[in-house]
């Protein structure tokens, strides 16, 4: 990785976590407790406060890392963390509306360890309930951005819409292609991941009233964090510790995923590529021993290295980005933790 | 019905409904031009635009009904119909957003007269398309509305796409509840239908820089119009002639849907209504036979003269709240062409 991790940054990165959740969560539960029922009930089970029937409960309410970009975004370039609570809010409605569009679209069943809002409630309601946090995330931010940056915001936070949706346009696609070269899959991933992370720090900048250069300096600083978060959690997906992560080694692989490691391991014309493409382009479920075998083959035809090499590039040119490093610690500790998480 | 139509109102309304459209269309192109692919590709497909290869074509783009309540609205109170435009594309797009999400939840494989997205793309594309058109909708108003009231459209038009979100919820619930109220139906159908025409009244008051009272009026009118709007949508989905729906004579009937003269006949306590119940509860398929006794039933019940006074009264509501008649010929003109309309 490109910056040695120390104690003190992982501490200062859950704090801010924490205070990113904690501030936020004020303002989500009074926007989603305006939502018309089940659509309301429904939203709260996914924010993990409530059960299906909407009694309370302490599910896994998800990291809160783009809210918690946009208020060291904002606090870096000299606000205040409660200036840009309720755009750190909007986004957060905006990614949890595309988690729960894209597990319909992916038919997963689980998200944060709890069944899906689809599996509970079907595929119609988690339709509409993606398109009403879609929704609420306006009124937010109408309500808490200051005036002077509030059109500038709701543009931003549109296009990253648009972006994400094309990046899982593209995302859906590999799965019935043969080939997706590193390039196509370097576009789709600032599409799904980079460009909401983007305007995550954008946004914050615009709180604090940044100058337009400093506001695409975020902006850029969150796409390259995002994709760089997008990297460590293609690595995850195959050699995470399933004690730590909750899912089976090789997961990814199992599910013949064509996550970075396995794009870059297949463009790289060696002979553990060959072997590698006969086992994704057969329709047999992989066996254990495929798994294993596909993981051996991933690495040996460079791919961990490949995807490792992408992931500390992205977080270098995030680093990079900061040129104020004295007020851009907070940035720094949230890309420390992007780049060595293990879940 | 409650108003008479004269030739010269029909003509008007068309002339209303081509004049929002050509209005519209430059802006919708512009926004749709602003997607990346093929997100681009699709939309102009949806708006008739294209074919699925992106060639021009001459597909029906749509009513633009919300379209002409927008710019009628604002020229009710004073604006030239320019005033109103940008508005009435953001009320367009969302509107679509709305058609293509449903079209997936419904499984309807055509709409005016064509495929539909998700019968072409799938159903992962169609899900991202209409959150595509929905964030457009954004940029769209941010350019075009009165900076002085932009923040309320934005606030109402969101408000509307939860309303629906509601309503479509409700919709989708009757396909298998057994019984359904009138007040539960009339209440779907305001967050379906009404919420979204209210918005479009809304807005364009709003652009033409009318005080809150005539907003709200705008609001009311549109709202009460989408509802007289829905319930002759259902008259027309069972006594609608095919040879002007395009659709099967009964359609709704043999789809054993639960629109309002059906549930209106289902609560009429009457032995028509216990005929109608056996028939709607069977799970074999409706034959011709079945279907037309159907259609009997429900007039037997009292079901089709029950829609048509609401949708009478809906109207006549709608139209006693345009106080400054004399300004609101446009706004009564779209009234009538809802009132009478055969498709």
């Amino acid at each position: 990785m490109v910056t040695g991790v120390s104690t003190t940054g992982y501490n200062r990165a859950a704090e801010l976590l924490t205070l990113a959740r904690q501030m936020c969560e004020p303002v989500l539960r009074e926007s989603v407790g305006s939502l018309p029922e089940p659509l309301r009930r429904m939203a709260g089970y996914h924010f993990g406060w409530w059960d299906v029937t909407g009694a309370p409960a302490t599910g896994d309410p998800g990291k809160s890392l783009r809210a918690a970009i946009v208020i060291a975004a904002s606090t870096a370039t000299g606000a205040r963390p409660a200036t840009a609570v309720h755009a750190a809010a909007a986004v957060e409605l905006v990614h949890n509306f595309s988690l729960i569009h894209d597990d319909v679209m992916d038919a997963d069943p689980v998200r944060r360890g709890r069944a899906t809002i689809w599996k509970v409630w079907g595929t119609a309601d988690a339709i509409l309930l993606g398109a009403a946090l879609h929704a609420l995330a306006i009124p937010v931010l109408v309500t808490g951005m200051p005036k002077t940056v509030l059109d500038d915001a709701l543009v931003r936070l549109a296009a990253a819409v648009i972006e994400m949706c094309r990046g899982q346009h593209e995302d859906c696609s590999f799965e019935t292609r043969r080939t997706v070269s590193v390039e196509q899959y370097l576009r789709m991933a600032e599409g799904k991941t980079g460009a909401l992370m983007g305007s995550a720090g954008a946004l914050g900048a615009l709180c604090a009233g940044a100058d337009e250069a400093t506001v695409a300096a975020m902006d850029r600083f969150g796409r390259q964090l995002g994709l760089a978060f997008q990297f460590a959690d293609d690595l995850i997906g195959i050699w995470g510790d399933p004690a730590v992560t909750g899912k089976p080694a090789g997961n990814d692989l199992a599910r013949r995923k064509r996550s970075l490691p396995v794009v870059a391991a297949l463009a790289s014309g060696t002979d553990a590529a060959v072997e590698l493409a006969q086992l994704y382009d057969s329709d047999i479920p992989m066996s254990p021993a495929d798994i294993g075998r596909a993981m051996d083959l991933v690495e040996a035809a460079g791919g961990r290295r490949s995807a490792q090499q992408y992931a500390d590039q992205k977080m270098a040119e995030a680093i990079g980005v900061l040129r104020d490093r004295g007020r851009a610690g907070d940035l720094i500790a949230l890309a420390d933790v992007v780049a060595h998480r293990n879940r």
